[in-house]
């Protein structure tokens, strides 16, 4: 049985809030003896941390590095393993395309063909300008395709993202199409085969969006091509109010991680703006919602820079806003990251995630800091993520008692 | 694969005696800085801490609050979400009645029905005195339904129990019965349906148990009728001696805790008295038995009622008898709860639970005193219950080596 079936028949509601902050890539290594939380200079969230219940949660497992979905959907209450997000969806919420349940998401890259064959299978890795004249045309061009309306979002280079979108909800299996990347330049394109029943009608769908877009852009040089990845539709989990009777709130700037929360069916509107403006939102929704999930994103974003003092400065500038935070007087406040980000590594890492979570029920006393180190005194130990989520209800008053 | 089905082929026999001593309810919280373990003056327990495996045992899972019955389980080395225990069963083990694996038990609400319909689930809550002398009548006139024999035992108000014992042990599906309250006034009761073909023999005796009470109590305003809730028999998993080749003695003085070791086939001698009592009844059998479960229920009924200052004194108290244990000189020595209950809460919680473990294979010289917070630096760390037991084997010499 897995945590999500045991929890489901024990939730209860009342009127508590709890506030999960996601300081992405929090965690980090020491450069010259210290990480970057362990430099940092943040009062607040040292004296916070000598209150709290302190641990370390390992987002995956011991040694697994986590992309920010599973990172995500581990500390949202979700088995990252048991629930995994294609790869076609992930690309289009990091462009920020919305995707629906009745939607398939394809990952996709310009390439060069001769011949039946593919020379380049990133068409010379073509400049982004360039990637975003030749989507704006394809866009222009194919707006449906039998009963599938498409749209396109370029990326970064020769990357970009395909959404076909259908009438009506689609089976779990609609999106099993293998790729038509052959992996090896050389080799000619792989037909869009359907895997499954379901799939046929996305996989001719697809055909057509593959000969059509090659009609479009065979004069091009390089770019005259594309090749699919990554078939995918909405994972089929439930959501977030289903699973655990929470109202939630997704506060986040950047697409990503809107569109994480969009999976599990949090209300995500559009932001722009600061931490501070997060916050100041996050103050002007409090009476609306009992779950709220503020996302920070530029603590990852330095560490993946390997900028060691830029990631340190970003969470002293947390750590100013973290008392104006506090004013809301949550009944739960958690604070954590999705993963790991040391500038050591310059990318995301496996090591644990330091956690702190604050309620009036805890033993508290056992840290003296927010850091990797201090938090391993803690009581909450070192655990899995999917195991952040019931701890967070269970100091809200929102779980009932397991027999009797 | 499961802990049971792991370390059954591994054990082996000797003459070692493992004493578990469950201080129920022992986890607390901080109150003026301090919890119930930290306030109280326990020189021997605080001593043998500092030389024992300490850790904090997690009961079920991260943020779940446990019964009675999962609980216990746990320690006794059962996986709690794979062996839960019918309502029924918890209620009659509650009650003191004995339960065997040839028996249907269910929970039953004297209730109130006009023309069909339920007015009162719980009869106006009807004095436990009233309902003493409705299920004595109930006993004197209905003895035998079919071929099983009934048993009723009076609770609280308008809560009793009902045994059906049929002549021979029944299958695991066989009382797949619906509950027939049906939960709200206004409503019809529930026919008792039989959800397998198991249950049909089952279904039958309740529903003419149902009639027949009806019949005897129809002269009642209030109670005129029974709803039945949980029917349940005996869960099929392994004895004690079976799955951890333990000769197991139960000392308890509460009905509950006794029928709870009882459901694993320990030898449960009804006792009453003191803590110190089951102290003397413990030294008694010493030589009869290599495995004993000493409960100490107290500690908890404090907890319950958020009497803190109570709950340090039990501890105090039991501290005292301390000495008098060690001087047993048990192999391996365990103390710890089935599960928190903090004094803050007055309920059973989701809070690890202290654990301390004596041995001499243990590296000790962790922690300060037996309390939450020290236990969280013990060598044991934070660890499922159902880990306990193997622990307590292997410090026995009762386990073997698992692969060459």
């Amino acid at each position: 049985m897995n945590m999500q079936e045991l929890i489901k028949p024990l939730v209860q509601k009342n009127d508590t809030k709890i506030l999960l902050i996601v300081l992405d890539g929090v965690g980090g290594l020491p450069v010259n003896g210290k990480t970057e939380l362990e430099a940092a200079n943040t009062p607040n969230l040292d004296k916070l941390a000598k209150e709290s219940a302190c641990g370390l949660h390992v987002p995956v497992a011991y040694g697994i590095t986590p992309g920010s979905g599973p990172g995500h959907l581990g500390i949202f209450g979700y088995d990252p393993v048991e629930c995994q997000i294609g790869r076609g969806i992930l690309e289009a919420l990091g462009l920020g395309l919305e995707v629906r349940k009745t939607d398939v998401a394809v990952r996709c890259n310009y390439a060069t063909i001769k011949e039946g064959i593919i020379t380049d299978r990133r068409a010379g890795r073509i400049p982004t300008e360039k990637n975003k004249v030749l989507t704006g045309r394809l866009q222009n061009e194919i707006k449906k395709i039998d009963d599938a309306e498409l749209i396109f979002e370029p990326g970064m280079e020769h990357r970009f993202a395909v959404i076909m979108r259908f009438p009506e909800n689609l089976q779990p299996d609609s999106a099993m199409i293998n790729d038509t990347d052959p992996q090896k330049e050389g080799k000619a394109p792989l037909p869009a085969q359907p895997l499954s029943k379901n799939a046929e009608r996305v996989s001719q769908v697809a055909e057509k969006l593959i000969n059509r877009a090659h009609e479009i852009l065979k004069g091009e040089e390089r770019a005259n091509f594309i090749l699919t990845r990554g078939f995918s539709s909405m994972p089929h989990i439930p959501t977030f109010k289903d699973a655990f009777g929470l109202n939630a709130l997704a506060i986040a700037t950047y697409p990503m991680y809107r569109g994480l929360a969009k999976l599990v069916e949090m209300n995500t509107p559009a932001l722009e703006g600061s931490v501070e403006d997060e916050v100041k939102f996050l103050k002007q929704k409090y009476n609306e919602y009992d779950f709220f999930f503020l996302h920070v994103k530029k603590v990852d974003s330095y560490g993946e820079d390997g900028n060691f003092e830029g990631k340190a400065a970003r969470l002293e500038e947390f750590d100013k806003l973290l008392p104006e935070i506090l004013g809301l007087k949550p009944d739960v406040l958690i604070i954590t990251g999705d993963h790991s980000t040391p500038s050591l590594l310059k990318s995301h890492s496996w090591h644990p995630v330091p956690v702190l979570l604050k309620s009036p029920y805890v033993l508290g006393g056992l840290c003296s800091a927010f850091s990797e180190r201090e938090c391993v005194k803690g009581e909450l130990g070192i655990f899995p993520a999917v195991n952040l989520l019931p701890l967070a209800l269970a100091n809200a008053g929102r779980l009932k008692k397991f027999g009797a």
